[in-house]
């Protein structure tokens, strides 16, 4: 696969999304906005759809996997200042997709991704506070689903943010982990 | 205006709003699902636009009202187990139009709800937290964000549970204001 049309490609999407519904963008615009024929689109991709789905996945497995680490970690291992490691990798791989990132979670991306952002995020976070805390953590706990919409908010907040504001993914990861900490302090007393 | 009439129109609306996006919403299909004529409705509102943006008022505009409140109150007046008010009144208004917020916060709600709803909360709150920590706080505040994206999701998660499992408005109240008070202390270190 030739990734340099594919970056193009992909670049195209997400300025688009930014711009319009996923609902309103067409090949004809991609093509348009990327300087490449409609054949050549079809090369990488059967439609928008096709196109959409492959950058979803992008974004949601590509922090999926990252998340994963979470499994191996204890938190004693780190000290109090330094971020979990999951977390920083996590804002560094959004900084590299940050466009794709920024038209998902902007005001033209869909709840649904949202959604499926908060679930994955939610299923390792979950994983490693019941091992921290020795108990089970269920999707309906206050404490999990607040610490998740924060983070997700705060990502959102970070990249509409210019650049030249922003925290770096270590700034970021570090106020993240310390909220962890505390939550998960305020988890083994409840 | 005939409240009874009004309050079908809100609940066909709501429903379907939880089904398929607001743009596949008909005025036929609002009429159908609360057995009234097209007429009836056109008394009520010009298009499926005005009946939107009444409905996002409702919610918006009354959860506004309510956290206005926050302007008058300190945190030491409190004791520390208690809920701060506007929060307590803010999840027992949110239950009084549990199926329009579960609509707007859905999988076909819209991500402009969800932006309007977070700077909705983001300013009483910063108001509020300025005044405790005696400075400024902006919108791009790490911990601002954190808290108004945590309670935006633990309040999706509060909707979506069935009934008999759910927090009680003074339940969630007292997590939220337990996480505030937290994040405020932090902020006063920081």
């Amino acid at each position: 696969m030739n990734t340099d049309t594919e970056q193009k490609i992909q670049t195209a999407f997400s300025t688009l999304l930014q711009q319009m519904d996923a609902s309103q963008i067409t090949v004809r615009k991609i093509c348009d906005s990327a300087h490449i024929s409609r054949t050549t689109f079809y090369t990488y991709f059967s439609d928008i759809d096709g196109l959409y789905r492959y950058l979803e996945e992008i974004a949601l497995g590509g922090m999926e996997s990252i998340l994963n680490d979470w499994r191996y970690l204890d938190f004693r291992a780190f000290s109090p200042n330094e971020p979990f490691t999951p977390l920083l990798k996590m804002h560094r791989y959004i900084l590299l997709h940050e466009s794709l990132y920024a038209a998902f979670m902007g005001m033209h991306g869909s709840m649904m991704f949202r959604q499926k952002f908060t679930t994955v995020l939610g299923a390792s976070c979950a994983s490693f506070v019941g091992r921290q805390i020795h108990r089970e953590v269920t999707e309906d706990d206050f404490y999990l689903q607040f610490y998740v919409g924060g983070i997700y908010n705060a990502i959102y907040y970070w990249l509409l943010m210019p650049k030249e504001r922003r925290h770096t993914p270590e700034e970021l990861a570090i106020s993240e982990t310390k909220m962890l900490r505390r939550i998960i302090s305020d988890m083994q007393k409840a």
